[in-house]
């Protein structure tokens, strides 16, 4: 561990409301205080460092500026917000980021009043701010009080549909609002897409231009001439009549660009847009991801997530993996069966590595597609490639595809096209908490028509399970994996076209079955070997299919044993549902059985590891043997869960 | 029933080929002759009139210039494809649009070659094209070939997000694509929102410019000067350097606005763009819904949707109804309730009429917020709302709230913020058919720890809900209703506020307990009369709630009945599986239970009336009754279903 920075000013500071008494020099230093203390909290917990190193200046002005928590400032997807936690009353938990029972590495409104509105997903930060503005003028009450609403939102995120929504919904209604334009250039990848060109054009150097009357508003909001006089100004006035246009258009009055790490800009721009801005006001501030951090700076992703590091050098303490992860088992096999394939094209959400794709990507760079963030056009999109004839990979992490299921029902369920779902980060998946669980999936996935969906047990399943969806064109088709490592099995040379529908059994056993969806298996089969020792050695079978379901082995199941249980990492009405509707059906249930379905519990489950996660959903070795005891009725000495 | 129209000229055309031989005169004529079947077809069968006659000269002249269907031509939304359908070979059958067996209303792929993307949802047209543009360009292949890809999108379709997803990822690949910008400066309502007024304004005499030369490219696609000469050419300019700029930044040529009802200027200006277009073209076209046909000119909503009418006069044959609707009780209920809480406020997505909030606006036109096309930005300013201390009614139907899911989850559901879900057209819904149906919220929405979720058996019980919903400040809450008219209770005064996770008892009976979640109560009802009439009476209970499920209620059942079938118009994963997760855990099925859960089947169903729907569902009185005998194990004498 490094020593701890020395922070004389940021040690006075408990909360906001202290930074009223600082003058602007002093600001500056508490940013610079906050900018050491950001990156030694970091180093020790490891998260999302880059995005915080960006906004500590816009961090300190914001809150100098504004009245917090009064005023609602909301973080969009929230990453970049722990300079606030320190700022807000959080500091003496900062080195818990992350952690079981320390603080979330995002906003959350359970963890303080400072937090009006909890992210991790982007571009929701405008609709809720244009709520808040909305429920104060209609005198709405809530905790801190009501006054303005400060949206801080990325270049990235301002891309997606949601954001530009609630642009044209705010430009409409045109109450008093500030949306903070954190322009970095950098989402996780570098941002794609038109609006990116557009907004890194507004200050490439656009030849002056006079003002036009037309700029609603604006004008009248330029701040008071700044200390280094009119230059500046007068690149201000640049920036915003060659650049504003697109916001004019939504109803924004616009300002900008100016540098959001200069406070010698940021604190009288801010200070005269709250004295004077009487609608909708868009602030463009231009920022360096993992600013004034050698080694984030110097980072391909701006030091966007980061292990435990060394202060002085960067380096990162990575723990030594055991197995490739299935994300990169997903990436290879993709790109090895598109060699051979021409068709094979491959979709993600602004997600590149985090999916696994960007392997596929350096390989066959004009059959990538990064759409930015933008789920519901990525699920169509897809469509019509498959309309067009092409073999789709929609890649994205369960929670996110979310974004897109009513374009999964409407334009790929009901047209029967032959998209393929990758569906990653499929169950708990640890610091980033219940936002990024992907717990709902098999679900929303299984109950459409014609969807066929599997899970992978472990990696080399996967790998048949992308060579089995290559090969479906009949319809559309799902699979899901976790995030982490796979469990270490051997991959096989070439991926096996699975039967569709079919499961596996992997060990015949007496009294119960247990029939597993996923990755539990690992976990299924450790509980097996211990209730062997005991007398008891369960059947065990991989259904690979929620959807259709394997009804001959199931049913075989049913009848053969006493009892029978699914596990999935999944919430009620998927596997487990399928299984049971099918039992009932049947008239298995009629005469009898013991049947059990295991799935994720009825919360939302904190960061953890997913280990400690799995624990607090019961879903570990030692639990699943606990309830094939507890179905067989068989009493344990000293059971836990008793 | 009117005589039909005479049409020398459309008789003659069979398909879209046809119209190559044709002349610009004789095309004009053509669209005439086709504006006035259509208005005949629809005269017949009722439907979506006032889109299509919008679009006559739009269709003739788009399947003139362009080589249909290797050119993909995509409808957004499709209600305005009738007179597409009647140029594409399907004249034959368009007094069928919408009935059982018939035509669909839609676009539908599996109907027809030439509608290469079926749609029914909003603003997904744009994603579709470019998914045909790139696979023409990476080699897919596809029935009719691969051409160039048309997306013809309203102004209020192209508010919503996704579109705006699209255009950015179009302008960002400069790939050849044409999007034809259908500005009736009305979709189902007049459309609300910045970029509609920003429309408004490309045709409202701004100030003449002069052409930037920064209009990429769109200078050189000029069409020669028209007959009338430079004058048009030069109100196009206009048009072009004025509005163009929000486009043009999002990587498109823009051209436009022209007239979309003159072929003038059509034909010339669609042949340039389809000869010279090298990227990304936004053509924008201004036309008139219900042009051409007095009464729907004449109506408030252009004739959006209409019942059989007689053509000269425009009177519609309306059945008479013979109770409210759910949507009108709803409705009423929350305008009511509105005067005695001044927090209550409630949002809709561009269907103020459909959700009977119209209403409610005129009442407390303040309170009442129609954010566009826009679900997802809908829900998220709902939680803000929530957030500040309001009483936000989110009122969307079943298949459109898809849209706002991961909003739903990420926003409302893991903040607990006390957002009502008011959801109509749960279930099936009649001749909007497969698209429209309401087949899987309560899977989506019950699964979501701490979310309430209600069904009303009938409007008296929807009025409850309402009153529950209003004083339920402890987390979200949702309940559902369906399209069309109530059952005809008598309904009270007030609403009562219904106890959370309540189910309430019908009737006692013996051997078999029907448990209903909304709806198909009155079936039951009607089943349980006949299976009296044959010795069996059955336990008759309504569960109100699928989630919290009334434990104690449905475990009495169970162990007081031979039998337990629960009933629901979801798919599997819904209220059944729930039911069947709580007897499963509490282990129920262990001793026997002759349970079955009656959903939904694994199929789209394709229009009808809802009760044919229904028919094919199973789920109608006559096969409940069915069910019943089945899972009793009694024989039935002509037991239809055997």
């Amino acid at each position: 561990m490094s020593a701890r920075p020395d922070t004389p000013l940021l040690d006075r500071v408990n909360k906001p409301e202290d930074l009223k008494h600082l003058s602007d020099a002093e600001l500056a230093q508490l940013a610079d205080e906050l900018r050491t203390e950001t990156i030694s909290a970091v180093s020790e917990t490891g998260g999302h460092l880059g995005a915080g190193l960006g906004v500590v200046e816009l961090t300190v002005a914001l809150h100098a500026v504004f009245d917090t928590p009064k005023d609602k400032l909301i973080w969009d997807v929230s990453h970049q917000c722990y300079p606030h936690k320190i700022l807000t009353g959080r500091r003496d938990r900062i080195r818990t980021l992350r952690m079981k029972d320390g603080l979330s590495g995002f906003t959350k409104r359970s963890e303080s009043v400072f937090d009006p509105f909890g992210a991790a997903h982007s571009s929701t930060s405008i609709s809720a701010a244009l709520g808040f503005s909305v429920a104060r003028d209609l005198g709405g009450q809530c905790e801190g009080g009501l006054g303005d609403a400060i949206a801080v939102i990325g270049d990235g995120s301002i891309s997606a549909g949601m954001a530009y929504e609630a642009m044209n919904n705010a430009g409409h209604l045109g109450k008093r609002l500030f949306v903070i334009l954190n322009d970095n250039d950098m989402s996780i990848a570098p941002p794609v897409g038109a609006m990116s060109s557009y907004l890194s054009r507004l200050y490439a150097g656009e030849p002056f231009q006079e003002l036009k009357a037309a700029a609603k508003g604006a004008v009248s909001l330029l701040p008071e001439p700044f200390r280094e006089g009119a230059k500046r100004a007068k690149d201000m006035l640049k920036g915003m009549t060659v650049g504003g246009t697109l916001f004019e258009a939504l109803g924004f009055s616009y300002l900008g660009p100016i540098d959001g790490h200069d406070m010698e800009q940021l604190l009288p721009v801010l200070r005269t847009v709250q004295e004077r801005a009487t609608g909708p006001m868009l602030l463009h501030v231009v920022t360096q991801k993992g600013k004034g951090y050698g080694p984030a700076e110097a980072a391909r992703d701006k030091g966007h997530a980061t292990a435990k590091f060394d202060v002085p050098t960067g380096k990162q303490q990575k723990a030594p993996s055991n197995a490739p992860s299935y994300t990169s088992v997903f990436g290879q096999t993709l790109t090895e069966m598109a060699a051979e394939d021409d068709k094979i094209v491959a979709v993600t959400a602004a997600m590149p590595d985090g999916t696994g794709l960007n392997l596929f990507a350096e390989r066959y760079p004009s059959r990538c597609f990064d759409v930015a963030i933008a789920e519901q056009h990525g699920v169509t999109f897809c469509a019509g490639l498959a309309a067009g004839g092409m073999k789709p990979f929609c890649t994205m992490y369960s929670t996110f595809l979310q974004r897109g299921y009513d374009q999964v029902v409407h334009d790929v369920a009901i047209q029967r096209l032959p998209v393929r779902f990758a569906i990653d980060r499929a169950g708990l998946v640890g610091a980033d908490g219940a936002t990024h669980a992907g717990s709902f999936d098999i679900a929303y996935m299984a109950n459409l028509p014609g969807m066929v969906v599997m899970a992978a047990a472990d990696e080399a399943e996967l790998k048949h399970m992308v060579a089995t969806a290559v090969a479906h064109d009949e319809g559309p088709i799902a699979f899901r994996y976790p995030r982490g490592e796979g469990v270490g099995v051997e991959l096989p040379e070439r991926g096996e076209v699975l039967e569709i529908g079919k499961g596996r059994m992997i060990q015949e056993g007496k009294r119960v079955a247990l029939l597993s969806f996923g990755t539990r298996l690992e976990e299924v089969r450790k509980a097996a070997e211990s209730l062997s020792a005991k007398g008891i050695t369960p059947t065990i079978a991989d259904a690979r299919f929620a959807k259709p379901l394997d009804r001959d082995m199931i049913l075989s199941l049913a009848a053969n044993h006493e009892a029978l249980i699914t596990i999935e990492e999944g919430a009620v009405g998927g596997f487990g549902s399928h299984v049971a509707q099918l039992l009932a059906e049947e008239g298995v249930f009629d005469g009898g059985l013991k049947y059990r379905s295991m799935v994720l519990p009825d919360i939302f489950i904190d960061q953890a590891s997913p280990r400690d996660m799995y624990e607090v959903a019961a879903m570990n070795a030692e639990q699943i043997e606990t309830k094939v005891l507890d179905t067989l009725g068989i009493a344990q000495i000293g059971n836990k869960s008793a």
